[in-house]
């Protein structure tokens, strides 16, 4: 069955606090997103990879793949206002029916097994996605107060979020609901169950220097 | 206000993977604990503090103690079964009507700053705990299906969880129910409002090889 990953990558990285969107910046001397992209061509080094940016990205993305003599083949899109948007935008230049792994820009540190457990459980499924326990208590917050959630029956969502490519197209047929925060919340109103992998403690999202010190530190480890 | 800190370690240390229990772990050579109490002796060098930890730990612990010369001063408790009796036994050998803090073992990186930032809040309220936002999408799993729930309101509960000592005695007088997770959901039974305050992303408790990695980055980094 075909396959093709789509890269998300809107972020203006405001919480990181650095003038350059988070997805430039340097994780082992080079733009975090080399990193994800290298991830699923070492899947699978024949699958399409479709990186959404935001338009006016593009030009230093490409300066900066030239730059660095970036050796991974991808497809660039202009993203959209929101990551509903950006997605449909991937998914419009994704040309088969098979599967498709829709994948956060800023987890660079996805492993290919992940990406291969996620794939398999889709085509099976239909819809797979990976997750992970939340070791702390939770707490909801509700106006000026705030009460114990129980976690046990919680899990924190990670990507790829891997879809049949037919279903990912008729759940973006679905009107835009800002609620919409991920690609299996928008699948699972068709009335489809989305089947749960474990995902990985080192899949973490890169939303703040620290984490961007902890991917430093994963990469530094495999190397 | 006569303050002190209750610091639990109860852990087996399962999620490790390793033979002795995870605060026994060596983080920049030395046991993870020994890091908390020092955070905690930074803040207030005067404050007693209180381990507590499983009986049939003690002898460990007191070699362990003896074998790095270690410095801060502190009354070591025994343990019950669960964190309920573990914090319960500290409580009882806090002597004074003051403030306490009951902080997780493994949780070495907490700062003094934000032990400050707990207590001056359950000064005035009477009970204030650090949270941090949860950067992913979250599902609740029931049964074989999972829905997706809105993250916004959601947040991480952290320790240091600070009370008024006759709050949280009045609390633990309450009976015990499995649901318990920490100190807060306990307090808030009574009626109580818990002061939300912001945590620190530094602040992770370590339940996994990956976390003792990220530990050990941390601590390098402000060595």
């Amino acid at each position: 069955m075909e396959r093709s990953a789509i890269i998300v990558a809107g972020g203006s990285g405001r919480r990181m606090g650095a003038a350059i969107p988070k997805q430039f910046l340097l994780l082992q001397g080079e733009p975090l997103l080399f990193h994800t992209l290298r991830a699923f061509h070492a899947f699978d080094p024949h699958m399409p990879l479709v990186l959404v940016l935001p338009a006016d990205h593009h030009t230093t993305w490409e300066d900066l793949c030239a730059q660095h003599e970036f050796e991974v083949p991808h497809t660039l899109v202009a993203g959209g206002a929101e990551r509903f948007h950006s997605t449909l935008e991937g998914l419009n230049s994704v040309l088969h029916d098979g599967l498709v792994a829709v994948h956060d820009g800023v987890r660079p540190l996805v492993s290919p097994a992940l990406i291969a457990r996620c794939f398999n459980a889709a085509m099976v499924r239909g819809a797979a996605i990976p997750v992970v326990p939340i070791p702390s208590s939770v707490r909801r917050v509700e106006g000026s107060t705030s009460h114990a959630v129980d976690r046990s029956a919680l899990r924190a969502v990670q990507t790829p979020q891997c879809f049949k490519v037919d279903l990912l197209r008729e759940a973006f047929e679905l009107p835009y609901d800002p609620a919409f925060t991920d690609e299996a919340t928008l699948v699972e109103r068709l009335g489809v169950n989305i089947q749960l992998v474990d995902g990985e403690d080192h899949n973490i999202k890169v939303t703040t220097p620290f984490d961007l010190e902890v991917a430093e530190l994963v990469l530094g480890g495999r190397g």
